[in-house]
């Protein structure tokens, strides 16, 4: 149980820093300030975290798993758009999604010397997997890059996020995600699976709600084991 | 005479400005610095901008303008995925669109009352523009929302040089931008118009010597006038 405690203690600390690095950005958070939102002791943040650098570290490591894997479906590039839907509308509420978006977006100081490339890479290899997959399932075009459309896809929606958060500090973000999948699918999928995909924004929200649903049966199921 | 000598002044000012917020962000970028950088007095840099504010907002309304006007071609659309393959080129290093793109992408402090939708609007303004003129001219796709994907281009371009600078350093930015324009032009051009467009990676280069050769031309025969 000690340990359980640990990791409790740790997540806070992160998302405790995710939330004021989604605020200020990285050089203007201190730690005094996330002590004080986390709720643990001085002594127990150092423990897990020796320097903010370290914190936001972990806050970037983070990033990937912040997003619960979505409920599974017949249509592999539904599952697809529906991780992306997901990740939209956890950019509007989501501290730990937002804080560590914006670590990775900002460009910080030559001096700080944060990996962007951890999250980056992360998204880039789960697009890889997914569209590998929807490729076995015969679900895309035969020619595509699948390498190349996975950049593509991780740095389009990064920059769709930058604009959506600029110009209406995410309220428009579902609406944009949902025309970026609109208008890429077409070099994505066959036709026959494209016209089966539901890329609409409102299916965002519900998607949210379930994934969370499944991640907190899982959570449960795993505590009921451990038990 | 004078007042050009102003605009000269002003504009190495702001030149200098970008490549420092370009290189440590705003919140590291000192006053001081951007003196050392400029070649101008303190007393002539204060004359144009009061604080480093005001020279970062100048850096944002310089952003559209620093790209120069691409040569034009009988296919609209073609001039339209030629600005986006000279700014891909210019952003590997240009320190005026390097600075200003910089800016707009980091989220900075609330402190900070920096309006990061100026260059944005610009651009989306700009692909309006272009877009309804190929609309016009029967190049697009006769459903297409010229509004929507405005936005979605802007956006998507930069989140694509967002990745480019974390993964690259920007060295695979022409080659980013190219597979941004392959997969979403199909969802944009009608298929006649397609398959004329050229957005290869090496046509980046060409297009930036014309457009130079075109401004510094321009630029000679303004001088002349006024001569």
């Amino acid at each position: 149980m000690r340990q359980e405690r640990a990791i409790r203690t740790r997540q806070s600390v992160v998302v405790a820093a995710a939330s004021v690095f989604d605020e200020v950005g990285y050089e203007a958070a201190t730690i005094s300030e996330i002590l004080k939102r986390s709720g643990v002791t001085k002594g127990a943040l150092y423990f897990h975290f020796p320097s903010k650098e370290a914190l936001a570290q972990a806050v970037l490591a983070g990033q990937f798993e912040a997003v619960p894997p979505v409920p599974p479906q017949d249509i592999k590039l539904q599952e697809w758009v529906d991780e992306g839907l997901l990740l939209g509308h956890m950019l509007k509420s989501d501290p730990m999604v937002r804080g560590s978006v914006r670590l990775t977006v900002d460009q910080g100081s030559p001096k700080d010397s944060l990996d962007r490339r951890v999250p980056m890479q992360a998204w880039m290899d789960y697009n890889q997997e997914t569209l590998g997959k929807a490729k076995a399932a015969g679900e895309v075009l035969p020619h595509l890059d699948v390498v190349a459309v996975s950049k593509l896809i991780v740095g389009a929606f990064t920059g769709v996020q930058v604009l959506s958060k600029i110009m209406t500090e995410h309220r428009d973000m579902t609406d944009r995600v949902s025309d970026y999948y609109r208008h890429l699918l077409p070099s994505i999928a066959v036709p026959g699976i494209l016209v089966q995909i539901d890329f609409t924004a409102e299916r965002a929200e519900r998607v949210y709600d379930e994934a969370m649903k499944l991640r907190r049966e899982a959570e449960e199921q795993a505590a009921a084991a451990v038990g």
